[in-house]
């Protein structure tokens, strides 16, 4: 089952414009679909990040896998940290920081570890759930994610969910998710209002969903003394605080006096983040993501850290398709401690995704476990060529919420934290 | 592929007379080989501890299987827990301390997990090794693992290793083990003789071999001060010091101020004991062993998580055959981390075997990784008749070296720490 060629193919979709504490979404979101082809005929898919300097750094790795057996994943690792020789990544998105040595490793091997767990289940007959150790549940439960957003990109009609700006906007666009989708959890992305105004928006989702575990995410947007004011504001509201201070330091400030779990995505982001950590209990749930965790398998790894070290497990996303969310769906249905339901950006995407209908259905706010072999996925490979096709011509390479927000407002400021 | 039968049969084999801190190795080794049958007929072993209460709960556990998938090792995981409900281990030979509850199920688990991985890969025709992401290494190395000795078990012939009972005697067993063997690397096991005797061997052995890393190991025999005036004697002489003195607590003050890493089998024994070494450092080097980590795949979460702490990795034996070697192997193989060759007894108990020769073969001190499907072994289920024989009429049931000793010298006491 030897590579024989990868396929590294950029692409675009359309994005709603959502905001968040570095500006605005762009009207193309860009993601990465990596193909990996082998000498058996069978082939396999991930799906990573679409920015310029990860698809160049892709390119440049993707020859070195050739020859490689597809179920050799640890040698892959190797030869992916010896291609890319200390290279760190840059951040420009200002949504999390400076990328480590070993952090680009793991986003760079992410998608080519994917697409080989993909080939290894169909060529053994398995959901790759059950190359990770088999389904601890036949359905993976996820939640809306809420947005404050305007009515549609400037310039055009407004979208099919409106705008969202206040509190009663917020609520309407859950129940609009909701009804769609039949979520049992909501998380609120915030940094983008005044945190009183958040708050509000809180409240009014707790007044609204009474029985709906909530989270509040302000991408750090907040000092620890504002980050606290809102944890005892919100005690007894939210299930956690997702990254509201920056760094470890921060975090482990606010930690120290907040009612609730801190959560991040941002401060722990990679191996070598986890025992300073842990050495100051800077956050009590870890947002997993197999995009920067180093794919499946080093993701199961971070999730037994977290079950062995007492801190809970949740599941982050970016704006993705269908390939990912199916990536997401086998892992989480193996791993026992994942204590929370997943966040996914799915349904403000959906509507372009190259997967086949049909394979990933919410029901209940949850997608059952794809059973065909690999992720059981089917790729409608005339969707992917528009998608690239839009990549070529949609004139960004490379993710910049706070340049689109500055084309509307130029008095608008990259701030870090902002309140 | 579902589990249609489990067949579970306690053995015994024949063992020389190896002393340690609590006595000395009776003439039967007890081990208890696992059989998972499927409704495919793919059949796969896994080998476990042979003591009667692990036997009987492994009995107890394996109907609760019957029916599962050969895949569903993560929901197998979670049904000998609930069959075990809260169950600790006792630890009656006195080399290991009492048994968690979380310890017990992964003890439990650890053969049914290795049997399923073997009938996996025979089911894909695949090593084990590809299920685990891969061999990184062709070959595992393995130490030369030394025992002081007597000549031959009382009122029997001396053995073919004779008696080692000084720093000459262990010297010329070293040689005899790395002639036949080749091992490239040394392990004593001390804690038998007052530790200026045992620093003397270990001197005698530095001379004798100028350039091969030597480890000392007392099973917990010395108190901290001990430990430390052994450290300092043996400073540049080991590459690591192994369970000096008892408990974390006690590794964590011989760990302060000792000039080489301490290693442990006995402190850090169970995921729960991790996060509580890691806050008092209380050990450089984790001896990892899937029999009670749990099996392959979380042996390599243990791994992750001594590379994600900083911790080295190596690899613990008791008295085995060749099921639980190739286990190791592959495990082994397919870790990137793991920083020392391997401990095993293989050499002490290889005559009694019941893996068909030629698989497991020692070149230059390692075993090439198995390259057939699963654990890439076949039994001789007639030596598996014999040693299931020697079982029933060996009369042993638990392993109580402590007991044996006193046989000889009845003023014999267990004590711990003894210096």
């Amino acid at each position: 089952m030897t590579i024989t060629d990868i396929v590294v193919t950029p692409i675009a979709f359309r994005d709603p414009p959502l905001l968040n504490s570095a500006g605005v979404h762009e009207p193309w979101a860009l993601r990465t679909i990596v193909e990996i082809r082998t000498d058996s005929g069978i082939f396999g898919f991930g799906e990573t990040y679409g920015d310029i300097a990860h698809v160049e750094r892709l390119r440049a790795v993707a020859p070195t896998l050739i020859g490689l057996d597809a179920f050799a994943i640890g040698p892959m690792h190797q030869r992916v940290a010896e291609a890319l020789r200390g290279q760190t990544g840059d951040d420009r998105h200002g949504l999390t920081g400076k990328i480590s040595a070993p952090g680009t490793i793991d986003r760079v091997y992410s998608p080519f570890e994917v697409a080989c767990l993909d080939i290894q289940g169909k060529a053994v007959g398995r959901p790759v759930v059950d190359l990770l150790g088999g389904a601890v549940r036949d359905a993976v439960p996820y939640s809306a994610y809420l947005f404050y957003k305007w009515a549609g990109h400037p310039g055009d009609e407004p979208d099919q969910w409106g705008e969202a700006i206040d509190p009663a906007g917020v609520v309407a666009e859950a129940r609009t998710l909701i009804n769609q989708y039949g979520f049992g959890s909501i998380k609120l992305k915030g940094g983008v209002f005044p945190p009183e105004q958040e708050i509000e928006a809180i409240r009014a989702l707790r007044d609204a969903f009474p029985n709906i575990p909530l989270r509040l995410d302000p991408n750090a947007a907040w000092t620890p003394e504002s980050s606290l004011k809102v944890a005892e504001a919100l005690n007894g509201v939210l299930e956690y605080l997702e990254d509201p201070a920056p760094e470890i330091a921060g975090m482990a400030e606010v930690a120290a006096k907040a009612p609730m779990p801190l959560a991040t995505n941002m401060c722990v982001v990679s191996f070598e983040h986890i025992a300073p950590a842990v050495a100051v209990n800077a956050v009590q749930v870890i947002l997993s993501d197999h995009h920067y965790w180093g794919g499946l398998r080093r993701s199961s790894h971070l999730a037994s850290i977290c079950d062995t070290f007492g801190i809970g497990l949740s599941m982050h996303s970016n704006s993705h398709l269908g390939i990912s969310l199916a990536a997401m769906t086998h892992l989480a249905a193996a791993t026992p401690n994942l204590n929370y339901a997943c966040d996914t950006h799915y349904p403000w995407n959906a509507a372009d995704d190259l997967v086949v209908p049909g394979a990933l259905t919410f029901v209940d706010g949850s997608i059952p476990v794809p059973t065909g072999p690999g992720l059981g996925i089917e790729i409608d490979r005339d969707i992917l060529a528009r998608l690239a096709e839009n990549y070529r011509t949609c004139g960004i390479v490379q993710r910049d919420d706070t340049g689109y927000m500055q084309r509307f407002d130029p008095t608008y400021e990259r701030k870090r934290p902002r309140w």
